[in-house]
């Protein structure tokens, strides 16, 4: 832990500490409220947030400036590259890898109509590219790769390539068909 | 005031302390500059970044990682949510909602030609779309949506649906047709 | 130098202090990192942050919460505005303009495939708009430009103008036909 990290910001009178694993490196400048269940083995670039509430797995990468903005499950091996945004009620499976700038969401209709708050869900072995947007509520199926700059706005199934603005789903080259190995 | 803020950051030799209103909640790691003067209950993220002579109203949230480059005007009731960024030169009205990671911009020919810097006008009652970009000088009339990803090169017109690269302006539907209640 | 910024962050335990040249501006919040070679001239603003074994030439602005991620060459009078992204292996020349929330990637198959990690090339006197994404060891030729929210999957040939998702090459307007002046 970096001298400049804050471990434990106090959001409630009655939050209590963030638990996190053994072998942590956190880099200076990251924010890790209260209410924050971590893995072993965890890292984090610089100026990364773990907003409350918040549970992450084993062996995952929060990267520089990366916001999990609360009340979000993240599972194990997962790599959060620099500068995404996780909004709360988001669900990330194990092996999934989401690229520099990506963006999920959890309001389809800001400010407009009243919703329910729920973020987008990533299953197992998903792979999001650079400054890809994911719309809320949608489900990213396993083993399935969202192309650079795509805005997704329907499920995409499994094994599928998701490409394009608004996003169409393809089928997955055959080179892609692997699994994630984080 | 969190002790990580640093509320006046001094640009200038003659450059005036911020003025801020009763009832802020200015969370750690955000700088406001000189300069500045802010309605009541503003709010920040953390790491947000209020650059010189801006002026905003009252119940005024800017997310974390929010960056407003300043000589900027931002009304009353708007939500800047996480990791957007606003030019110097911008004019933003009362109740509008702006997206995680959107991207105002006032360059239209970065370094090719000489032009005044003018940010976009986003009118009464706008939301901007998550990951939207929105090109200088554009205005973006009251009550419409520009969806989440799309980047808007032409004026969209009130109560319009603003969606794609490049936005095309489509009629808001029915159940859009509300004004934001922020 | 603010005393909130780290100039050199030791990050092995035989790495060297970064030189930095003369009439340096440093922001508050900015982190550089050991091995780091800075020409005249530098200024950054909050939070940005510099990672090991990149050389940087004179004249260059390193913008706020903007992420260079080490292993990179960047030339003179270059111009990295808020909240860019470069990964490691990038090479950028000289007079480039890269726009606000612009992200360069070097990972093609993310966690799929193993290759090299190559960001783009980036020759002399490119512009590169605002939440532009440039794929891996795509090329950008000299004098190019690359429109406000592009996807650039494929190289770009000398004065030309890349828009879309993808982005398709154009003939680039003659009153773009100039040199950047940075």
């Amino acid at each position: 832990m970096n001298e400049l990290t804050t471990i434990g910001y106090s959001y409630a009178e009655d939050s209590a500490a963030p638990v996190i694993g053994a072998n942590a490196t956190v880099r200076s400048g990251t924010i890790i409220y209260d209410d924050v269940v971590i893995g072993d083995r965890f890292s984090t670039g610089h100026y990364a947030l773990v907003r409350e509430r918040t549970e992450i797995g084993d062996d995952v990468l929060v990267g520089t400036r990366t916001v999990i903005d609360g009340e979000t499950t993240i599972g194990s091996s997962v790599s959060l590259q620099t500068g995404g945004y996780v909004p709360s009620g988001t669900a990330v499976g194990d092996n999934v890898f989401v690229g520099p700038h990506a963006v999920l969401t959890n309001d389809p209709y800001p400010i407009r109509r009243e919703t329910e708050l729920t973020g987008p869900t990533l299953e197992d072995h998903v792979s999001i590219g650079a400054a890809a947007t994911v719309l809320p509520d949608v489900t990213v199926g396993t083993g399935s790769f969202v192309a650079a700059g795509a805005v997704v706005v329907d499920d995409v199934p499994p094994d599928t390539l998701a490409t394009g603005v608004p996003a169409e789903n393809r089928s997955l080259p055959e080179s892609l068909r692997t699994r994630n190995d984080i």
